[in-house]
């Protein structure tokens, strides 16, 4: 096997040379197959559909312009938009060396994501005829699932390539789409502002592929992590948008009507309450009572991670804000206590934070959830209960097994993440001899080579 | 009198060594007792219960998803929301010493204040049955209110803790609702760009609280106050959202329809008008013809506060173009020659300028609304009359009472914010004999030992 | 001829001692034009109206508040105007030199070029009974014509006064305004998302401008051009706002339902195929396969400009994502290949590549719009063709006819760009003989002695 891998070290040699060809020639191959399979496959909804939307307004005098989902659900996208291309991009420019590779590089990210995710989200659970019908709901839900690849990157920052990234939103593009399915289609679960489906999986998912790629000598370059006043700055914008916005966020997708309204209130009021907790915390755990800027620019979201499940409901403000302290709470003591040992014990190098701001805060939004479906009553919702729970019908409706099923949920995308956050990143094979890094099955190679063998040394491996 | 000084000037030592405390247990306590408010308190109200709002769609045929009031209202609370935590939040970082405090700070009081916000508002003018009832426009509420706190904050930047802003927070928002209430419901006054309730009382407030807090020797540290490159390009971004979703501000609570509409018209107007006169102005009161960074950063914000009582009127893009070249103008002048006197000669240190940007420009558009109202007639607002004045009844209409009313209120409105600056911030009672300090009732330690005659240097608050 | 010139540029001197005074003195004396006209000329329509709206609303039944074009078209309009004062303003500031002067300029044009477009495009195509009746889709148009002045202005950067400006933008709003009347009401031509009316126009006018102000030993200043970290990062804010909200753009001001749903639609899929056109050839046209920064902040932009007229059409994602890619493409070799032409053999210094990403792409727009005009039939838009061709009667649709007009109106817009730079400019008209700098028909002083033939050696009209 040392002859198999001497090999194959050679030739990482002549791909180093090649490799100024590979993210041009990786992005336009991408680009021409989207573009066929959409010019195959994507058709307009009713409501984008000149002929459709105007034949349907002629049969029934009571359709009108305004009933267009584009006026329900097209300002709640912009504000999702902003969030996955500011709030994500920005959140990641704290890092003083990474700060425009951050923004540039989840530009990229998110530009190919949310077409692969149409195509991905649409092919499981949106066909008709053989057709996938788009329109603005799959716009968000495309920018939902973009979110959970930018959540991943956040755990790998600074130690891959655009094209490895690349590689990766491939992978977690259909996995994310494949667990969506199991999860709303299957188990008919509710998950609108995605604590299990975008949060918990992306989150798990990222610690998993950073697993694979850990990288001993990362600590020496650790200087380049450091924050500096002005990239501070920049990423409060991140910060900031994507606090502002999460209540559109959650929101986006619910049904119309009180749903909708209910569910951006109580993100609302949760992320007000996350957000004492987090300054309170931050400045508790640090023995001079100074504030963390990492904790404040993190931490204070977390409030909108973990009501995403249960932020339809009628959870109440007051169950809002509860949710959004404990949250506030758990993410800054992870960010003070976790990290370092998920770094120190279990070689995990979470660049980010995202354990803390994504995962551990999603699976509390998960367990909050199956909660309050399990205490979910036709006394409490009157005739909106069919309007939250798809299978709310009168005289049949269970709570109980409506809050099981949301528990078997987030074991399902628990499962769903770490199996795919090692398939996507590869298992180790034994280390570089040269370098002594460890040799993973080289992810973003298979598609040069067709094979899933080559293997490649990471240090060879930035473009 | 000077023992009981000494006494407490000694006990300040201790609390040094306990103040990194103080910011974790007063938030934590804040959270803990609105989380208990909240839970006793507060009820989704018709238009985010799941219960009720189904329920009145099986009564009334006609009542569709889309005239739940988020769809009118939503949109606008979002744009405020960004003025709120963008806004006023980048605003303030043009003083390069205090960035990430006015950006970080402007959130932990921010995240605070509409929590309180939604309490005090709700018990002074939205009961229903014991109950506060929320939704949209509770949330825009709760905004404008923690407007109110950012803008007093912006006079007393640089010279306070975070627990400090926190009690002057407390007590702001309570007597905001306190006139909010007298001049909305006793006095049924227009105000629904806040020209008075909002900017009026937030500028008066915070110049008493900075009086109070005076500190001679701020002068030496003004290298901190000034401005560079970058500092400068990200106030920009606070001024130009604030400037831009200034419509959706002024318009946001008006009454649906024409009202709505007119409002962010008018107010684009006034800006756009606005914005020629500050540079024109700041360029005029220089001697070598400059523009000043300041004047454009805030002067040009000034018509937005003048047509926030008058711009939901049919005051006409004319009128409203006038009113935007006034407050430019008066703004302008004030920082040039205003500033300067108030500190020198009354001992206001403004450290924004808000006296010039809300306060003279809040008193403006206080005076333009009741010309306006005083100028309203059945001819020109035919069926629209009540629609914009909510006593506006065929046959019983009076103008000039109408007119009236509106002057009183500002007057109400000066009154409470300069008694209650005057409480919040504590009367002087002598000067520490140590640093030659003014000494005031410490009003953030009221929490902290339950009594209000607890004496610190103001030296030694700083955490 | 001489010695014409040599009395002049004496002249000149004494200018510059009253330099300061130009600034403001044109501002205040436009602002007051510009409140008179309003005032003379300027009204309500029928959903800002407080009397007209309601006495609508009495005589029909069916006539809600939901109906105001207000709830149709006022998040759009935000997000457009996001994009004329945060994203024209900062996609400049890559420019480490002038960072402050594009977004505090942006500022000022944009503001005076709202109203006085609101007045021109009132005046030319939108006069009921001799009065300009505005509402939220004038302003839209005025923010767009706003829109065509700052890409002009993206030509001329770093060379030209405020003062300039100015006068740039009375000229060019006018003939924008005249231009848009000829396509959109002679003509009939379609162009919602402005590829011609505001891309094609606003970029051949700036070039030309440009060209006739062309200052050779701008080289020489180069240093002044180059951009560093931060600035990178300040324009990236600019880039992704022009980029998420460019949906918005081209569908701010299309019909209701079906095309302003299909054309956000449209954009998006385009832009996102844009992007990655966009970094596949920044590192492929680079010898070491770098990203250039200057590719990514612009040319990932190009794929909203291109669709601006197809857009509203059934253009599919599938044609929308082909043109998206061209137009990336086409931006980037502009950038790398044509942009150096340009400067060395035809004297055009187009500072920010505004013909990379707003004239080229503007053409391709054109022709794209021309070709699916021509191919437009009631088999695919049913009912709906009326809605997106206002010609599109049954019965007497032509659409070869239909693509001949909008083929016609790139010709008519290609002129007048050029005709009005040409005279908005000035000519040459020789050489100042002190600094051999061109002389050209100072544009900026016609204000100033009310003639055309002032002289004025270019070096000396900085402010």
């Amino acid at each position: 096997m040392g002859d198999f891998f001497q090999k194959y070290l050679k030739s990482c040699q002549t791909f180093a040379t090649n490799m100024r060809l590979r993210l041009p020639l990786l992005c336009i191959i991408l680009e021409v197959i989207l573009i066929i399979l959409f010019g195959t496959l994507v058709e307009y909804n009713v409501d984008t559909d000149a002929k459709l939307w105007n034949a349907n307004k002629n049969q029934s005098a009571t359709r009108h312009d305004y009933e267009n989902e584009f006026y329900y659900r097209y300002p709640s996208f912009q504000d999702v938009h902003v969030m996955i291309f500011v709030g994500f991009g920005f959140l990641m420019t704290f890092l003083q060396r990474y700060g425009f590779s951050s923004v540039g590089f989840n530009f990229l990210i998110a530009a190919f994501s949310l077409q692969w995710a149409t195509l991905m989200q649409g092919f499981f659970h949106g066909m008709h005829h053989g057709k996938i019908h788009v329109g603005v709901t799959s716009m968000i839900n495309a920018d939902f699932c973009t979110g959970s690849v930018l959540i991943s990157f956040g755990a790998v920052l600074g130690k891959t390539s655009p094209v490895q990234l690349l590689v990766m939103a491939i992978f977690e593009v259909t996995l994310f789409a494949v667990n969506e399915f199991i999860l709303l289609t299957i188990l008919g679960a509710n998950d609108a502002g995605g604590s299990m489906t975008i949060h918990t999986f992306g989150a798990y998912f990222g610690l998993v592929v950073t697993r694979v790629l850990y990288r001993p000598n990362l600590d020496k370059s650790k200087h380049r992590n450091s924050s500096v006043y002005h990239s501070d700055l920049f990423a409060m914008i991140g910060t900031i948008y994507l606090w502002m916005f999460w209540p559109s966020f959650n929101s986006a997708i619910t049904n119309y009507g009180d749903p909708q309204h209910r569910t951006a209130m109580n993100t609302y009021y949760s992320l007000a309450s996350c957000t004492l907790a987090t300054f309170a915390f931050s400045a508790l755990v640090n023995p001079e009572g100074k504030l963390d800027m990492v904790h404040i620019q993190n931490a204070a979201l977390a409030g909108g991670v973990a009501v995403g499940t249960a932020g339809e409901m009628m959870l109440t403000p007051f169950g809002s804000m509860i949710v959004g302290f404990l949250a506030g709470t758990i993410s800054v003591l992870g960010y003070k206590y976790l990290t370092p040992v998920l770094e120190s014990k279990l070689k995990i190098q979470d660049t980010c934070g995202i354990h803390n701001l994504h995962g551990m805060p999603g699976v509390l939004g998960a367990v909050v959830g199956a909660v309050t479906s399990a205490l979910a009553s036709p006394a409490v919702y009157g005739n909106g209960l069919q309007r939250v729970f798809a299978d709310g019908e009168p005289g049949e409706w269970n709570a109980q097994s409506r809050g099981g099923f949301q528990a078997i949920s987030l074991v399902v995308t628990l499962g769903m993440a770490l199996i795919g956050g090692l398939v996507t990143g590869g298992y180790k094979v034994g280390k570089c001899s040269e370098c002594m890094l460890p040799l993973g099955k080289s992810f973003d190679l298979i598609y040069f080579k067709f094979t899933t063998v080559i293997i490649l040394c990471h240090s060879n491996e930035r473009i």
